[in-house]
């Protein structure tokens, strides 16, 4: 075995630049979908019912695009929207117009009912804390387990609580833990007794069809689920393009039942004249159909999965064997969860750095940026070519190493 | 002179079926953007400054789109940001933000303020007030002249009121009256004592390129004389390209002071990672710079300055010389308001809309769509073709005509 310090002032010395940080799409990636950059064309501007796409009007959405998506995002194509290039602006606006205007069912809005809390099961994603922390919702975190968050903590505490009024979902490989909601805990989340009337379920369907092998888990129908047992109001689902076609330039979903609908579109009328039809278009020509987005999802896997891959086998070969290290190995989305010994991966987050090589922050994947274990380490392998993420991954590796040896000697 | 009531009843038997309601471009406006639906094509989605446009980022937007509209919206490059296709949003989304953080020099932020109020120059534009309204912001009438807002009246509320928070203005080509606001109604909105410190002009400069004649007028520089009177942060400048490119699929633009614009990238970096910048970097390769603009708008006015010139005529034919009956004679923009005596506008606009023609609904131009005098009609002749918009006025005459002899009748 080679010494760990040394290992790791070469790996300083080799002056690297690589980036594990963000789950980005490669260049590769968005090359897929380069027929686009020329879509709709001046004869395609017409949409399915005739209508211009080009002029004002539409709130909803293009009905070919939502039609294309809906049973991918398991929503009713009638109860299923198309908007800009941006779900976490779904997601945002979402919390927002229930601050300022009662949702269905609610006592009052948000902005006058005191204190208002989400669950955020932890490990989760950065952003969606984020919009909370903004919007001074307070966040209370569970734990996530293989199959979802653990219910026993999420029923007892909604059960009783009453400022408890929704909680962060990403039910298909979760950000950043890679699990898939088992169709109990989706059963338990549609219905499950909350003290608040008006609780809401953000479900984050980030990674519906980002498959990182043959196996196409599907997930329980969360608004049919929620429907049965009498809380049809409950889920808001979202959803996008943004790792199908491009990331900053996609189209993002949102869907909920017919009450909700209804009220998110009474209130954004009042924000805009309507959603950029022209790209919905672009997209629905692209995509074509169901068969047509199957087809690109399996040409963005042959990209990523060797990339998942080789975390996979550096890990293993690193640390199959080391007591308190361990990670995911995800079936989809974009993320591997390193863990490491308590303590530690603010350490090898710091390091990687030093040896130029970033990470997420450690603690990013928790509420106000605070892991209290201090253990967890978010990779995003999609964005560096094969033989970077490589290098990359060595580096971690070695950086691991130094941070369990010095941690051995100080023990 | 013919029978107004048979003219009526040949026009309501002629079964037209006749649009005047909306400020919509027509097909063939749309089809002078064109060449953008081929646009960017896989070559050219590299940014001037080598990032990609496909992938995630940049929250404040392409720098050469903002480059080129700077100088038409009077905004510093560094402080005008380049956002998604609807202005209306990034009105809508300021307001939310002032109500749920506080804008620089904000003792609280509006939703923990009390009554808040805007001032709401009428007649004005529609979807300004519904954005109040929806957001609870109440909204004071001042009249317009045809120099902006009577700024006598402006000074004496904003003085002692410091519930009265902001303005509405559209300031070139006003809506619907095509007023230009002179250099004096900027000056003294720019500096203008107010009881609010955290007092902010919504500068809606929708039609800052929208000329109907060669005169093209300069606006004063609000952002310039704010920043001189010391009131640095007292304009948010509003635009879009609508009008110019795709009323669906344009891009829109805020620019303000320095801390205002950090105030605002701050906030909407939790509620996005950026936006469509494909679309912004397929709007620059189109219309290159600002003379490619400049040609473009000029295209525009070709195809309706007809139309505006139909609906003078037909006016001037039948009214020249009818006390009570007078209209604008806009030099841009998108709107003739048209003034019939107290009490008719609704009148008229019911008796068109049972001969098949669609007018605004009167008071539309109003807070809460209730014009005191019941006297204004907005006409908006861009979106029917030349013959439409001929026919359609010819049966507004007919109905001012008939509303005018009932009244005589029953004077």
């Amino acid at each position: 075995m080679s010494d760990p310090q040394q290992d790791y002032d070469e790996l300083k010395a080799a002056g690297l630049t690589l980036d594990l940080t963000r789950g980005k799409p490669s260049s590769a990636q968005l090359d897929l979908a380069a027929p686009m950059l020329d879509l709709p064309g001046s004869e395609l501007v017409r949409a399915a019912d005739g209508s211009d796409t080009r002029n004002y009007g539409n709130v909803a959405g293009l009905p070919e695009l939502r039609a294309l998506f809906a049973p991918f995002l398991q929503v009713p194509v009638a109860q299923l929207i198309a908007s800009n290039n941006s779900s976490l602006e779904l997601m945002h606006d979402t919390l927002v117009h229930a601050l300022l205007s009662p949702l269905p069912g609610a006592p009052v809005r948000w902005a006058d009912a005191g204190r208002v809390a989400f669950l955020a099961p932890v490990p989760g994603y950065d952003r969606h804390f984020a919009v909370c922390e903004r919007l001074g919702i307070d966040l209370v975190s569970v734990p996530m387990t293989a199959d979802g968050p653990d219910m026993d903590e999420v029923e007892r505490l909604v059960a009783d609580d009453p400022s408890i009024k929704g909680i962060w979902c990403v039910p298909k490989y979760s950000n950043p833990d890679g699990a898939v909601y088992s169709d109990e805990v989706v059963r338990r989340l549609a219905a499950m007794p909350t003290a608040a009337p008006d609780f809401r379920i953000m479900w984050d369907n980030a990674y519906s069809v980002h498959h990182l092998t043959e196996e196409e888990p599907e997930l329980a129908d969360v608004l049919a689920l929620a429907a049965e047992a009498g809380n049809p109001d409950r889920p808001f689902v979202f959803g996008s393009t943004s790792k199908i076609t491009f990331a900053g330039a996609g189209v993002a979903f949102l869907g909920a039942s017919e009450a909700n609908v209804a009220w998110w579109l009474t209130l954004t009328e009042k924000r805009t004249i309507g959603p950029d039809k022209i790209n919905q278009r672009r997209h629905a020509l692209f995509l074509r159909d169901g068969d047509g987005l199957r087809a690109h999802m399996a040409a963005h896997r042959e990209l990523i999965a060797p990339k998942f891959a080789v975390v996979e086998k550096l890990l293993t070969d690193a640390f199959a064997d080391t007591p308190g290290v361990s990670w995911t190995t995800p079936k989809g989305g974009y993320f591997v969860a390193l863990t490491v010994p308590d303590g530690l991966a603010s350490q090898v987050v710091a390091l990687a750095k030093d040896a130029g090589i970033v990470l997420t922050p450690a603690g990013a994947t928790h509420p106000y940026g605070k892991d209290p274990h201090d253990a967890l380490i978010r990779l995003a392998p999609t964005l560096p070519p094969l033989a970077d993420v490589e290098g990359a991954m060595a580096g971690v590796v070695t950086c691991v190493r130094l941070a369990l040896a010095r941690a051995g000697t100080r023990a």
